[in-house]
């Protein structure tokens, strides 16, 4: 509408804008198809982060940056190159590599944002938190909701480089974010194979009696890699017998819970596994709201809107929200992914169009 | 107030007495005290049920009556002695003694009425829920909730005997129920040792993406002695380190739960299974429903109200609704527990008067 | 199976019964078909008493029988003829006439049991919940949640009677109730038109942020007649200007609700109003549980099972679990109904069969 | 940490970080201040807009824009002075004046987003929700939720503005909104005093029987004044009277409810009525999550920080998060206030601080 204005009414538009911007307002008019397009059209684009060029980034990192108080943490963060440059990989989500080197230990803090680690390869460390050291091994996905103290050590000879998922950017939009240091050092520097959360929690269908009451987080720290493969695998045995258990012919997934409600594991983060046959394709799909995943074991490939990506062990795939997405895999594939899908799902925005071909 | 009536009144008032009978009528001030007491005042009554005495009954009628349709089940149900003869052990809840013999098969069948299974010895039957084989081996806790095919065999050259526990006195109580007669035999005969059911489901914290709609029943058919077990051992190993993780001091207990809600494992009843250590005492307490034990090893006493009653294994002692209760572990002392504590709860009449001197 | 038992076998037979017996069993297989029928089979019936009969008998005991700590109440249940003499109208339902003369008080108590007056006729008695004055006008609803004390009083020269509905039956059974004498007299004597709750409460869509908490009850003590009355005209205007706003052609119906929650009023018991236009008939259908209809105004007929029975002012008719029902109205006609849906529902028992042909 | 760098290592790290960006990334230990304050540091700042300033704006593109499809809206947004000129009053919710002259019409579309206008001053205009007329009347608070078709239409023969209150940012920022155009005009032109809505569901806790399913969204179009300025005025009086019903002295307030919930009307977006009495004082808090205040009628002043502003009728207040307020009233006042609320508890980020002294 504004483009039909005369020029004579146009000066006077001109003061009117002027002065709009004087009294800082800001006419929807002039901006409707990008404030409200007929389909989300996020900035953040579809990319891929290779695990060969970042494992080499984190070990430099690991010579030249010391771990220490301030900083924090030695974690490179995925950018999306769609959003500026911020260390955000999508707008709601941060993912980074975090990277200790042998016997060092990242002192305790804690935080609003929630923040899991996911490890594609690698074991020595102990994340503690609130006090509860919780071993990191290769598959399992560790926990450390909001305002959970934690820090980490490495008890091994060797460096150990791990996913971190957080809703920092979620965080930060929302001005909702509280930080306070801890101890230096940790606070428990034990070593044991389970965590007291699992020893408390981690069994199927059981929950203890002193811990009836709600929590808005999963009670578990780590959710150990033995018990997703177990799971993954029956559902693929219970296909091959002729029973529904996979979410699409030869495409095996769980989801991580909070078993006191049985709902996602945090508040703003969802996180699940999926194991495609070899030769396995997914239906493409869009969904409202951005999703990381990680290849845990595998190749194949990810076509995200037009494009096609070849991806192996390690590598880091971003999908936007709406972005068109589906996955081929060449080999049996494994892949951890985590997305804002609980903030979309919990305030009623959840859409998915799921094409009818493979 | 009545008892003050005058004569004259009284002739009156006999005469209105009458007339309320002759129309369906009832007046509240005659009965009062005992339909509305100032506190529970149960016609069901603690006791205890041996072992010794039970298993030579459900032998005796494993060779006199044979398991066929219209009776459809070998089940001897527990008659709590206050409750006139009727085959409830609680208002609200049946418990009973199931027995097959070597070979035979218990027809399929399904009710509204919420079932489970606890297996206090023996193994060889495979109870088979909508067409899934479940194992039945000791300490296992097995489900059939409401409107569930099943029906049982045993493929052992034994004998097994176990104990059922339903909602049929309340599901009987509201007029809620519906009986459907199912295969003659049963619809799977295979005997594999885990259920599909508990395949797709019982790894801790993981959700099968086929099994994201909410669920009334816990999905998991069986909840394997092996977790149990596991679950309170830790318990125990955590208090011996000093950490919160028992409800009392030697005293570990799970509840057996629906890991898509974290909730009762069927709307009507929860089970429980608690451990005590030799010599550990639970504190004294009153709760509103109705509850039933059966001790699964080891030895010791039950206080209800003024009476100590000693248990072994295999005894089933019922709790009635506000009785004062409290155990002593003579040895280690395990026992499952079943109340109808979710009607209680669900419906807002919970109350707990836990005494101060353990 | 126990029909084809050879006569030796009988002895034996004879002999494990009786030994069942003398060791509180009783077998599952000689009572299947009464304590699992293929639907529910209540033992409550339906039936109509008419007001006619009722206000009268209430008159008389007014004059007999004085209102008094102990009897606490002058209220006369109706006592369902299935149900053997007990003052239950159904399993898990109490309905009752109490009658007020001029200048009585009921002096205060409370119980566990959920209790609500419905007012067919008359005015003038104030009921006073938790120390707040409710006045009881015709087409009202008013509500005493379990354990707030209550008392009532009439202020005025004339008897007042009403409807009172309780989940007595259900509390007895269960063995969930606690009773407690409170103030003699009642704490406030003042009379207001509208109780405190209503003037924080009853504004539509409004919640006032002092009460912002959870609550099981509805805290609106008053549901009045105008704003009943109003909602429903209001769907029989819209219903005539082409709108979807009654549940059947020439139906209206409101459920009276939590305002915290939506949902029923309080645990145990739904509250409806229906309207129907002379002439209107229902679908005939059964539910699980039960119900009790008090008519309002107009008059029509309700079909229970074959019977037809007609009815009109202030008569009661009680419709038990799985009866099926349906109403004709042959003025126009407005209904009263209390239930145990909330019971029947929380617990997953609920079952609808509605009939295609009205 | 990286401060301590010496200069060798310098230009190793230096070729490091343009190493990370040409990989986009971006590491965590350089920005952590920023991105994880100790407490919430929005970039949003508290600032007020005049009505008197915004309406002769709004008048001015009365003349020089014209409503029409494209644009659709002659909606002026404020711009929050810490957003960079952004048309968002918060980082999560958008407030604007629309202005619609007599006789015009603001053509029917629908969105993702969630809307709703609140009336400061002025009427003769219907906004027509999925087919629903809805008159716009000073007081009234009116909802357009998410995905509902809308148009407005101006039947007066003066222009008339108001508050629009969307959740535009939150969406945008999450990339989750879809937008469709719908009818030119409005589908139904007529004029009725009450909406549909209104008639079906603004009855105190009574719910129609055909609006029983679950509603993410309240059913109630239009908030009346008149219920609202009822229920604000009865919780002074109780208080006057001495009885708990404000949330301070002299602060009576309001939330507007999904009465099949009672929890907020719109998934993000809570919205409020308070009403102070002249010489009343808020206690100082602090929240997390950001709000904006519209004055209704009176005047007082606005503690935002260390600043005090006054405010009258009219003017537009906006709270960020964690930035300490409070509001003295110099006249009796009366505000509307919106907040994201919602998002903020739903994703459990909630926390307050609130002052000991008044």
């Amino acid at each position: 509408m504004t483009t039909t204005a005369h020029l004579s009414e146009d000066s006077e538009l001109a003061r009117l804008y002027r002065d709009f911007t004087a009294e800082h307002l800001n006419p929807l008019w002039t901006q409707l198809d990008s404030l409200m397009p007929t389909a989300p059209a996020p900035r953040a684009i579809p990319f891929v982060w290779k695990w060969s060029n970042l494992y080499p980034l984190a070990e430099r990192a690991g010579e030249l940056v010391p771990v220490g108080r301030g900083g924090e943490r030695r974690a490179i963060a995925l950018a999306n190159p769609g959003l500026g440059g911020a260390p955000f990989v999508t707008p709601t989500l941060w993912a980074a590599i975090q990277y200790l080197g042998p016997k060092e230990t990242a002192a305790e803090h804690r935080h609003s944002q929630n923040a899991f680690r996911f490890v594609v390869e690698g074991e020595g460390v102990w994340t503690v938190v609130n006090g509860d050291p919780v071993a990191m091994r290769r598959g399992d996905l560790l926990l450390t909701p909001g305002w959970h103290f934690h820090g980490h050590h490495n008890e091994s000879d060797q460096p150990m480089a791990w996913l971190d998922g957080l809703d920092i950017p979620f965080v930060h939009y929302t001005d909702a974010g509280f930080f306070e240091f801890g101890a230096e050092g940790v606070t428990d520097e034990s070593t044991p194979d389970l965590s007291r959360s699992e020893r408390l929690w981690a069994h199927p269908g059981l929950r203890p009696l002193v811990g009836l009451d709600d929590k808005s987080n999963s009670p578990i720290a780590a959710y150990r890699w033995e018990h997703t493969d177990a799971a993954l695998a029956q559902q693929l045995a219970l296909e091959d017998e002729g029973y529904a258990a996979t979410t699409e012919p030869g495409h095996a997934a769980v989801r991580y819970t909070n078993p006191t409600t049985g709902g996602d594991v945090m508040p703003t983060i969802r996180a699940e596994f999926h194991r495609l046959r070899a030769g396995a394709r997914t239906r493409p799909r869009r969904d409202v709201g951005s999703a990381v995943y990680q290849v845990f074991a595998g190749s194949g490939g990810f076509r995200l809107g037009d494009d096609v990506q070849k991806v192996g062990k390690g590598d880091l795939i971003v999908v936007p929200s709406w972005v068109q997405w589906s996955i081929v895999a060449d080999t049996d594939l494994d892949l951890f992914v985590f997305s804002d899908a609980p903030i979309v799902e919990r305030l009623q925005f959840g859409r998915t169009l799921v094409s009818r071909n493979a």
